[in-house]
């Protein structure tokens, strides 16, 4: 059976999920095409439903594993559901983790404030590839499980452990973890010598790091500078952070 | 007098330059904001004309320095030639630098291919951070004097000297120069010893580096990634090969 109808429930119900006031309500997030699909299906996270364009071509016989799960819709209707400019024809709904708040087992990362999607996306990204496994996002956060955000992470937001909370319950579970903050009366991030167990804090594009998580630090360090250019984007800066906090030599 | 017409003359030359051709035609390029045209200023580029909208407030005597410079138009034209969603009444037009292609003088980079518009400002923006004052661009990477470019350099166009020219004229200038290339089979970039001088090569977003440039490379380095992610955002791993290959200690 095809579902051709946009206001088929179920469609419905996942054309809702584009907004985050739908993923809240619903505990479920979108992931789309098939190398994501794929990389979500091996995370372990619980892929609940796949959606197949009618035309999609499963050249090599991915979908024949997932069979239960598959629902096929015709071409509009996928590309209602879709958030892509030339969507490729698979796309997934897949449960939002809800791991109770705890303290990191390693050097992990807290995004405090974070607004914009494509720099969530990007900093999971990073933090995956260099293994900063638990993430934890101040309320004020962009969603990091949007389309846009996941697109961007690359199947981080797969393989990564995001908690949400207040920064007073995050500052809880950090008790004993030295908190590093960047900020340019630091001390060169090149030649500090960072503890083996820390969390690193990324603040806002534009007002930097929050006040709690200022007072809360440790450590501060600073990228240098050339005096022309006085900032970074913030995910490059996290990137350059990240790796060189952690001993990769 | 406060110019109210779209079709003047002047106007649709600037509307012109929001795109590349018009660029192209016109030598000119446009920045906008009042920090930004403050950058330029300094930077010691020609800033040609300086367009202000009627309801712009100078509360600090800005223009006053440049009243020669400036065009008074109405918040309607303002909003036409503007590239912001909010504008904020400054907008200048600068003249492209035409540097001959010379040689590096310190570490540079080589932008080949590169197709994002945030990207390459970005890019550019950590390449003026960290001291690489040249930057080579093949004739396929998107303009980096496009609004989104500019605004995402963050100024960085403006104190950075970019060359865009073929590869094999590229290669040339090159010629006595260590040439470096990220791949994933390369060495540690964080054991790697750089050589004082050098030119890091930054590829295109899907495909990597080209094919010249990869017989070119003298040197390849990796960024060492967790298994369950693959690459990294081409802006972020850009700044994690600058930073970590010049010496900042």
């Amino acid at each position: 059976m095809v579902l051709t109808s946009k206001n088929n429930p179920l469609i419905r119900e996942t054309i809702a999920l584009q907004d985050k006031k739908g993923r809240k309500r619903l505990g479920l997030f979108l992931v789309e095409g098939v190398k994501m699909t794929r990389e979500c299906l091996k995370s372990g996270l619980e892929v609940e439903r796949v959606f197949v364009a009618e035309s999609y071509e499963d050249k090599d016989g991915f979908l024949s594993a997932i069979q239960d799960k598959t629902v096929l819709v015709s071409d509009d209707v996928f590309a209602r559901i879709s958030d892509e400019k030339t969507p490729q024809g698979v796309l997934c709904r897949v449960k939002i983790p809800q791991t109770p708040l705890q303290s990191p087992t390693g050097a992990c990362l807290v995004l405090d404030g974070v607004a914009d999607p494509g720099n969530i996306g990007a900093i999971i990204r990073t933090a995956n590839a260099a293994g900063y496994k638990e993430i934890y996002l101040t309320r004020d956060c962009v969603d990091a499980y949007s389309p846009k955000s996941v697109r961007a992470s690359m199947s981080g937001v797969f393989f990564t452990t995001l908690y949400q909370a207040d920064r007073e319950d995050i500052l809880s579970v950090l008790q004993g973890t030295s908190v590093i903050v960047a900020d340019m009366r630091g001390e060169n991030l090149f030649t500090f010598q960072a503890p083996k167990q820390f969390a690193l804090v990324i603040g806002n594009e534009a007002n930097g790091v929050s006040e709690t998580f200022k007072k809360a630090a440790t450590h501060t360090v600073k990228i240098p500078m050339e005096s022309t250019q006085e900032s970074l984007n913030a995910a490059v800066s996290a990137g350059i952070l990240m790796y060189n906090l952690k001993k990769f030599s």
